[in-house]
């Protein structure tokens, strides 16, 4: 077993200052706690992924936990929401790439293919579905993991309405929503689509094609259409 | 303690056949080790309200349970049904007083005013919001409960879009989606807000009036705007 004040502390090349080193080592015991819970998560389910399991798939021991994290629930809600982030921004680059490429710049353009453009990249993954689901039921019995949850989710909305703005500022599409509340509307509908997709054990893809489906629909609701 | 089976077949009156006492005795059972399970998973959640727990507060034995219920799952399964199908009777039957009241029939009707006046009884209460958010995190693990979860979660879609297509005769709202692709959509943004607000500590007045808000946010978004 590592313990992270070893790791953090040592071999720092002279060269460089020991903070930045015992920084970066830090966030190297980090990232390896939060892959070895999202391991043993996925086999066992939330209650059962003990910190002594995390800490055993880790290499690490359990100081290396604690000085990492306050608790398991604190892991895994960070482990959610790096999921949840990288869904985001996966939506995000796809929709730079599509105004570099010029795809909202076209007068006639078809609203709805560009939604599927937008939205292909951005399914859930079970991993996702089974987090956000056991860490919504720890929060609904936890008032400070609510907050923490509510925060995230809070977070999550506006780098959505963030991106359905710049969207809007492409000229082509006008809403029936402000982007604040299509937000939270596409964000609720992408969960409940991944639950159920989960919940008939439909494998990645299928699971991918029905949520960009539900999503399309609902986002053609909120599109003004044009020449009416 | 009493065990079902005596309870079942004892003091039937000889004026009724005793296979209608049974059921009614049976039924009466079931209620009982419902209303049960309600109060001790509201009070431990589902993974504490044991089976024993359960029929201590009915007051029944083991027996009684398993002539009653498969699994604790089930019980619980079909409480969470029972809560649901109340929220959506609640709806259905808000709709057919306004329709006596003849409130679809005037002819410049604020569809806004009447998805209010519809969604008013239909907000979600806290045990309802843990209650499907355990066992949604169950079935994600259990293909037996998900098939039995997938299939309740069907039958309230419909029940919804028995109500929007009787909304929509009414002539008075015309609708930008079909009815059983609103359901989906209204069921899906009920969950999610009740959820929220759960989290968020919400009593059950304001619960209601920010589930019933975002309702009629998203109807708004389904209903054909008049005029255009």
């Amino acid at each position: 077993m590592v313990d992270a004040q070893t790791v953090a502390g040592a071999g720092a090349p002279s060269t460089v200052p020991t903070s930045a080193v015992t920084s970066r080592r830090r966030e190297a015991t980090r990232q390896r706690l939060l892959d070895a819970a999202a391991q043993v998560f996925a086999e066992v389910g939330l209650d059962a992924a003990s910190v002594e399991a995390i800490c055993e798939r880790a290499g690490f021991t359990r100081g290396a936990f604690y000085s990492n994290f306050e608790s398991k629930d604190e892991l895994f809600l960070e482990l959610a929401g790096a999921v949840a982030r990288e869904r985001v921004e996966s939506v995000r680059m796809r929709v730079s790439q599509l105004e570099r490429d010029g795809a909202f710049d076209v007068a006639h353009v078809d609203a709805l293919q560009v939604i599927r453009q937008v939205l292909d990249l951005s399914a859930d993954d079970r991993l996702g579905v089974l987090l956000m689901s056991e860490i919504r039921i720890h929060a609904l019995r936890s008032p400070a993991l609510a907050a923490a949850y509510l925060a995230q989710d809070e977070e999550m909305r506006r780098s959505v309405a963030q991106i359905i703005d710049d969207i809007g500022r492409a000229n082509v599409l006008r809403f029936r929503l402000p982007a604040y509340d299509a937000a939270r509307l596409m964000l609720t509908v992408w969960e409940g689509s991944a639950v159920r997709a989960a919940m008939a054990g439909l494998d990645y893809e299928e699971m991918c094609r029905r949520t960009n489906e539900e999503l399309a629909r609902v986002a053609q609701l909120i599109i003004e259409t044009p020449g009416r």
